[in-house]
């Protein structure tokens, strides 16, 4: 699955070419197979707050080590007790003995407490600065390390299992950088954690390949039964991939006026409900902005972001949505950023981000969550088509100096929608291996 | 002022040169030179909400043209009106006509709602759909265009002129790709807007050299008696500064213990107040965490972020900021995207940004802003003694393809600092040609 450089990269000859070029160096990233543990060996545990404690338990429940000699396969940094910018050398004091002694592919998740939730501005100050640090070690520390940040809201200490879990195990191979937010909320507890999604119905758009395949394959995984949508005309796709996964294939053009109350109908009748909206389809329509024709603009849009906003409305109105309801949207870097010719696209993924940020505060009021996912560069059939040193440039350009796989996003998207992250709305999770690309 | 490779690039040998192997274009951006109006030419209007008729008046006050044919030296687009996805619309509709009419350093700004100011989801994701489009405009229209997004609070429309005036003047030569937040105020338009910090005293941390004093300058060429302070090993070129634009010298070590108390005593006893703080001083130590030693987090953290704290909560303590006055401090690119070998400074610039945060709400009831300032890629001795390729890398992947010169920074602390930007706090403007590299 990995690029050919990736490959080459990872052979005995290749890392010694490698090596001499200076050029870049991308470990072949661990990722998860069923039956792996999220977490295994050694995780040290720092730092003195309101979190140490109750993580230290989590992690003896789940089989891991919470002391002893490196190397380790996670470091965890308790930072809610720094409570000035002078107390930031807490973090010097634990992250600079161990720095080197982490495992490949190794994980360091800093837990925090948001600056809005902070008791005045000096604490705020310090808090925020977590970001900075987090962000830079993500940078540094190489080898397929990710780094994230979590702020914790008071009262959430026992909303955090879902998220350590994920950020901890090989399906976070690619997400790194991050600034996750879990606020409070009552966690029901998956009675099997391999199976968390047992019994929920899911729906995903664009699912008859590439990463919307991908997505649909792990919900199953996970245990949903999945109804699979995209337009007829991938409708031969689409089948194998529903009867694949035991799942159902609905043929549906998002942007047709009947499209909402079709969607309706067929949840209501089949199924009385649906627990998980993945809005995964989207297209790209690229042209400078001097040569776009209207209809690129239209169509994009709608296929992009109105129509998102057309289901969510009408399942809301139709009361399909239940209480533990998830809805997860597909972002982009590009979104974040901006991008040359992609005005169009841009506009729409940023107002996705706006959808789910505007209407977190809305839902939550039904305990549904939403929350976006923004890919950055996904090796896929799009990206094989791209010339050679543009695709080059954006696999490398990155704290993993390689592209992520449909499965990296489809993994972040299974943890949002796990009844276990009901803590966690209105945020937005980039799938970018850390991209220095940014806003 | 520009570097080498700029300079080459635009004489016609070069330009001939850089076409043919397919070379960045840097073109020598257009700054401001005392005596030249805000705006000139032809500034085209469009859009239909609450400020499009306010904003032509202001132009038309101004003396710029705002109909009639390109090319334009700025286009304006009030999308207040748009409520939404499907009414993004309007924004292809104005800029796909004019696209190629904008003059070399020509002007893009968009003026929106901010979605927490909108009247329901729909619109407030409308109006952040406009982040995607700003940002790829100001990475697609090149030669150096600029392009912002400005969330006008509703009542802010009367708040609106010093921002304008320097979003659409040559002052903002390397601001692009920024979104700035403006909220309601009481605004005090300056009698001379050439002059408008008459009558101010200053405070700039750091004042010796590079940005800083490229700051002491501009404060002083607006008006201001400016305080340039830096330690006391920069005495000399301290005193050449401060002499040449007629202001004072004051020698402090700002992480001495007693440094609060002696500028409480400086200020009450010469000027009875300070009405602009800038916080510039800042070093680096950098080093990977593993090889980093404490002291180069120690005096970093407390030179960096610490010592600005304490001279905040003194002046505050002592009284001596006024209604009207204004703190900007200088947080960093590495601030917001962290970076490699810079744990400490990265941290202690992401904690400028929350003390900028956590302060404004607080410092909004005495009547005074504060706003954070992030450099990019600025042309100064430090840059100047990178490695050549960090160096190349770092001037051109920007959409100037070219580092910024210390005035750009000083600048938009300049407008941040004068009185007529009262509606603005809270903010983070970056001053990075719209830098690719981000968080």
């Amino acid at each position: 699955m990995s690029d050919r450089y990736t490959s080459f990269a990872n052979t005995p000859a290749g890392r010694a070419v490698v090596k001499r070029l200076g050029l870049p160096e991308p470990l072949r990233l661990r990722r998860y197979q069923p039956g792996d543990p999220d977490v295994a060996g050694t995780v040290l545990v720092g730092g003195a707050g309101r979190l140490a404690d109750p993580v230290r338990k989590l992690l003896r429940s789940l089989g891991a080590a919470i002391e002893g000699d490196g190397p380790y396969t996670g470091l965890i940094f308790d930072a809610t007790g720094i409570t000035d910018s002078a107390g930031l050398r807490a973090l010097y004091d634990f992250f600079h003995p161990v720095a080197r002694s982490l495992r490949p592919c190794g994980r360091v998740v800093v837990l925090g407490t948001a600056p809005q939730d902070c008791a005045n501005p000096r604490e705020a100050t310090a808090q925020r600065a977590l970001e900075g640090f987090v962000r830079s070690v993500g940078k540094e520390f190489g080898r397929g390390t990710t780094a994230q940040l979590v702020y914790v809201a008071p009262g959430a200490e026992d909303a955090i299992e879902s998220t350590l879990r994920f950020l901890l195990s090989p399906k976070s191979a690619y997400v790194s950088g991050q600034v996750v937010r879990v606020g409070p909320a009552h966690v029901d507890q998956p009675k099997d954690w391999t199976k968390p999604l047992d019994g929920k119905i899911a729906l995903v758009t664009g699912a008859a390949r590439g990463i919307g395949e991908a997505i649909a394959r792990l919900l199953a995984r996970d245990g949903a039964h999945v109804v699979c949508l995209d337009v007829p005309a991938a409708g031969q796709p689409l089948s194998a991939v529903a009867n694949d996964i035991r799942g159902s294939a609905l043929q549906l053009d998002l942007t047709a006026a009947d499209a909402p109350q079709r969607l309706v109908d067929h949840f209501s009748e089949r199924h009385g409900r649906v627990d998980i909206v993945v809005h995964n389809a989207g297209i790209t329509r690229d042209k400078t902005l001097a040569r776009m024709s209207e209809d690129k603009w239209d169509v994009l849009m709608d296929v992009n972001l109105s129509s998102q906003e057309r289901v969510n409305d009408a399942l809301l109105a139709a009361d399909l949505l239940p209480a533990g309801g998830r809805i997860v949207s597909v972002s982009s870097m590009s979104g974040i950023a901006g991008n040359r010719g992609q005005t169009n696209y841009a506009a729409s993924k940023a107002g996705v981000i706006g959808l789910v940020q505007s209407y977190a505060p809305v839902l939550a009021d039904k305990g549904v969550t939403i929350n976006a996912v923004a890919p950055g560069f996904i090796e896929t059939r799009m990206t094989a088509a791209m010339p050679i040193m543009v695709r080059e440039a954006g696999r490398r350009m990155n704290s993993m100096s390689q592209g992520g796989q449909p499965v990296d996003v489809a993994e972040t998207i299974a943890w949002l929608a796990s009844p276990a992250s009901a803590g966690i709305t209105g945020n937005v999770v980039r799938v970018c291996g850390q991209s220095l690309l940014g806003a």
